[in-house]
């Protein structure tokens, strides 16, 4: 069994595996087979040459798969060390198993999530506005308990962020595919049904990962259903939203606030609108990733489907080509 | 026995009390004497004709107990709907009882300061400030959890914060005149003792009163012994901290980031340096207040002690001239 590791050098280093912690790791724990090799590249160039042979691949980054499959023809298995993998999907061969990351951001996520419910609730983007314009403007809402929070997508940080929110008294909604979740929710409806919860929703909140399916689904005219001081927040990818409409609710006061984590081009663009738009507060793509766990966290999954990998069990976290996610 | 209520008509309509609204509240409770009238007044120069009489006076606004005294010769308890009484406690006869309304910014107070600290912890301040300068610098920081919070007071607020600050993992520090409190802390300590601690504090909040010994307590001295990076939360009084101090250490970008809820000179004033202090997020003195809620709460603590008075028992939330609060 062999084990090739790709780096991509323009990453953080805290998000870079070395073969000599992928040993260490795999060396602690029991019951793996003896006479696991493992390689490391970070060269792109050098790619083809360093993978052959390789049965695994532990990518962190973004890898060619096609080209990953042809330089390795035994490649049965590719861990990434994202959740997101729109990028990747397109170019899996049929027969390679593709794992992502997904849980790695639980934690962090649904603190996150937590605290951008109460800033929205607090009104915390509206007085950050304020402040530009130096206008004291008081508001003396309430607690955030007994507001109702939408949950678009209840994957890992979905599930986390909803025991999060509960915690604080919030009624959550979860939207999914099936009008299913395993997670402990006050109602979960299908996707099919989002038109009917927007109205009652005080704080719409996505972590959906981008898919045919979830490109544009939270169009202007979704926009316009949710209430008039409404909040959102967005740390799935950017594409479900239509951001220009979102940025012109921000701007006429229809919406309460906004969150913004991720970005239809990241890094933000200087000539952006998004930079000077009132009641939003943004963060460039970081509020999920904790980098001083992160790795950690992907290697705990890659141990645990190394470990099912090897006695020839289903693994954990499988991409499906077809859905997307 | 006679009440009488003294509005101020400057202040928001959902804290003026109305003769109706307490004697309906009054005609709810059982075990009260009967025979209690009452009488209203929100014009200043009709109070001393207004207030003779009575007994027991519930004001809404700041009186000047002293010309309510002289006005009205039997008036033994004063209860006033604000918590902090600093105005109020100079001109305060020995002879008459002044309760405030302590406890009644609980729930909210909590959860502001809950939220403060998790805006920290991710640094919303600092990306806020990145956004003004359309700066994208991403920090991967971890959860809140592990981190210490000390709690300058640890009165109604700072007990239900602590609670809230535990729940997310926080470990948190409480910081009184005596060196112990009946809150579940991690750990209590003195004010005498505040140096040692401030260089392990990630996160200071106060929700100190003002007084004679807490004015001035953060000095640019004691800001300076705070680690690199750390956040302050100040939902108390402002002149408990060196605001310019804080403005400082802001701006040099020493303090990670700071969240105020009041001023030295509120509303305030247009040419304040903190309107465009960086890493700075201020709301304009309403982050405990829940207007929707907030008069009940207060007549709540005013019913219970109205039976303890006819029953000729200790009032709770008494203030003490003498310490300030």
């Amino acid at each position: 069994m062999h084990i090739h590791i790709e780096n991509d050098l323009s990453w953080p280093a805290p998000l870079q595996l070395s073969a000599e912690r992928l040993r260490a790791r795999l060396d602690r724990e029991a019951g793996l087979p003896a006479g696991i090799t493992i390689s490391e590249n970070g060269d792109p160039a050098r790619m083809p040459a360093a993978i052959a042979g390789a049965d695994v691949l532990f990518a962190c980054g973004k890898p060619n798969l096609r080209r990953a499959r042809s330089a390795a023809p035994d490649l049965r298995w590719v861990q990434v060390t994202t959740a997101g993998v729109e990028g990747l999907v397109a170019d899996l061969p049929p027969d390679l198993i593709l794992t992502n990351a997904s849980g790695v951001h639980g934690d962090k996520g649904a603190e996150f999530i937590l605290a951008a419910a109460l800033m929205l609730n607090f009104g915390i983007p509206g007085f950050v506005t304020d402040k530009e314009q130096r206008a004291w403007r008081p508001r003396y809402g309430g607690t955030v308990a007994g507001k109702t929070a939408t949950l678009l997508g209840v994957g890992a940080i979905g599930t986390a962020a909803a025991a999060a929110l509960q915690s604080r008294g919030v009624a959550v909604i979860g939207v999914t595919r099936s009008g299913t979740s395993d997670a402990d929710l006050d109602r979960c409806i299908a996707v099919s049904a989002l038109d009917t919860v927007l109205p009652q929703t005080d704080i719409l909140v996505s972590s959906l990962p981008l898919t045919p399916e979830t490109r544009g689904l939270i169009d202007r005219r979704r926009l316009g259903l949710l209430p008039e001081g409404a909040g959102v927040v967005v740390v799935g990818r950017a594409a479900v939203f239509d951001y220009d409409a979102l940025a012109d609710g921000l701007a006429d006061g229809r919406l309460g606030g906004a969150v913004l984590d991720v970005f239809p081009q990241e890094p933000l663009p200087a000539e952006s609108r998004l930079w000077s738009c009132p009641r939003l507060i943004m963060t460039p793509h970081c509020s999920l990733d904790d980098h001083a766990v992160y790795l950690d966290g992907c290697l705990d999954i890659f141990v645990d489907n190394l470990r099912r990998f090897c006695a020839g069990e289903p693994l954990v976290n499988v991409v499906e080509a077809a859905r997307g996610y």
